[in-house]
């Protein structure tokens, strides 16, 4: 989607993915399948571009190295290094001053029994690194779940983080552009199933003051980390103001409406940011409802193709997984305001 | 544009083109770079697709006697042979009750003393085949102009058409799917600069009235056509009521606007008619304001970037011409209604 939305601007694309097949190669003018320790390819590939961004934040420290020392990668490796540790992530937070879950870091069981003594249950266990979609997580619903979470984690360093009691979660995508201007869509409410987003509902239910101090949230976030490009910042609202969930530095999808709701949506956001264009202020001027097409939910294409308010976005995967985000759909809901 | 919404559906494109670094080649799976009389070529890329459809209405018909040995070809031949001659054109729009301009075929120069004294002046005389955007035709403001006229089209078959005094033309962008149903985007209104498209404006000053009959005369053409896919119908409102100007067997220009104006626009339209999926309504549900950038034009994008309201289209065209469509933007000006 970032690639379909470079296009649009007249820029071409050059894509760097181990996996051969993979959707952005469907719309690139270039494809480099090679491993991240392919040092000849990432050169190849850093030297075909004018400017390098990604959608996935656990690239190799290694393979940034060699592709930064030729060409610019935004958004850049503070906001990397952050996002890529929980632990590191909710330090960064709590310094700013925002709102974020009890949290403790876990490196063995004696801290984690300290953890669950000091933050209670129920609470998650998390794997600092590399979890998504609700992987690498353990839930303790009591001090007896402490063990069998504790060997979840294969050892891995872990962060324990106490529930936060939340009326709904809101998104805020954020931009910064190369010249430091600061813009955010409209944000939106967010149900997950599963751990793995569902639903994000525009507009949400936030308050004009409550949207305004979210977004002032994101600003915050983003300015602090110089960052340059989209970022999803998720947030719990509680009856004692916003608690920042977490923060992930790339497109996000509970901001997949705006293909939809937006005359510039999060993709061209994006583009528009690392590549130096102006940024779009990032109103809707359409309400829509965005649904996840999760795994064997592609079965309801054909009736959800039947509805023209349904905008129907496949991602061309070639295999259908339980679990595996196939595609979208954004509901046309009726106009903004 | 159609690849890119071909992927949003999760189809793979295969591009055939004699030109290299073509606009649809930096966002499709594989372009086949060779010349439409390059028969292993043809055939390979037959081979590769499950269906075959084409933005461009002068393919030698020698290339799709080729390819459509192999694979579906939608739109089907009818309507190409129809609408790459402006004479057949103009019969069957007659043939099928439909107000057009006086015409004449013209082969000589007596042909064309003889269908001036008919028609009348002004008029336009312009080639049967081949011509776009205002090229291989002559305008005749009186008898005077006949001689150069006819040597302006180089010793090619001709038409002349009779001026029709119009208050302003519309564009019907009609789809037809694989089970014949019909679907028609709101019309929009077309204003040509130098006989090249400037700006189409969602809603027309249309009445309901006059927008079903508009909706009704493409609703006509295609099913006559056996039509597959979107068509572009562009009718001139006169006082006597709805005159057809010309069809064009594609997605088309006045027809970019829905990009931003619908969930489903016109290349998703045509995509999904051609792969037998259900058609979109049509239905807008943004008003939109589509202006072309031609030539030097391009050099307008910063400043238009600057406006949230603009969607930019730019089509990575490797070369500025005068006169080349370069992209557009559509402006986005309220919601629909």
């Amino acid at each position: 989607m970032l690639s379909v939305a470079a296009s649009r601007l007249g820029f071409k694309t050059v894509i760097f993915e181990p996996g051969g097949d993979c959707p952005a190669s469907h719309v690139a003018n270039y494809h480099h399948k090679a491993d991240y320790d392919d040092e000849a390819a990432l050169k190849a590939f850093a030297q075909a571009a004018d400017v390098i961004t990604y959608e996935f934040e656990n690239i190799p420290t290694s393979a940034l190295d060699i592709v930064e020392a030729i060409t610019p990668v935004r958004p850049g490796r503070t906001a990397l290094r952050v996002s890529q540790d929980r632990l590191t992530e909710k330090a960064f937070l709590a310094d700013l001053g925002l709102a974020v879950a009890p949290y403790a870091a876990v490196d063995d069981e004696i801290d984690l029994t300290e953890a669950v003594a000091e933050i209670g249950t129920p609470a998650i266990l998390k794997t600092r690194r590399f979890g998504y979609d609700g992987k690498g997580q353990a839930r303790l619903k009591g001090p007896e779940d402490i063990a069998q979470a504790f060997a979840d984690m294969n050892g891995a360093p872990a962060i324990l983080e106490g529930f936060v009691k939340f009326d709904y979660e809101v998104s805020v995508i954020g931009a910064r552009g190369l010249n430091g201007d600061f813009a955010s869509f409209t944000p939106g409410e967010n149900v997950h199933k599963d751990g793995i987003l569902d639903t994000t509902t525009v507009p949400s239910r936030l308050s004009v003051q409550a949207m305004h101090e979210a977004q002032g949230m994101a600003a915050r976030i983003l300015e602090k980390l110089d960052y340059v490009g989209v970022m999803g910042v998720e947030l719990f609202v509680t009856k004692q103001g916003l608690v920042v969930n977490e923060i992930a530095p790339r497109v996000h999808n509970s901001g997949h409406w705006t293909q939809n709701g937006c005359a510039i949506d999060q993709f061209e956001q994006h583009i528009r940011a690392v590549a130096g264009w102006p940024l779009g202020d990032g109103t809707h001027h359409t309400n829509v409802v965005m649904t996840n097409l999760i795994g064997d939910d592609v079965s309801k294409v054909p009736d959800l193709a039947q509805d023209s308010a349904n905008a129907i976005h496949l991602y061309g995967k070639s295999e259908v997984k339980a679990g595996r985000k196939m595609g979208h759909v954004n509901r046309v809901t009726g106009p903004a305001g």
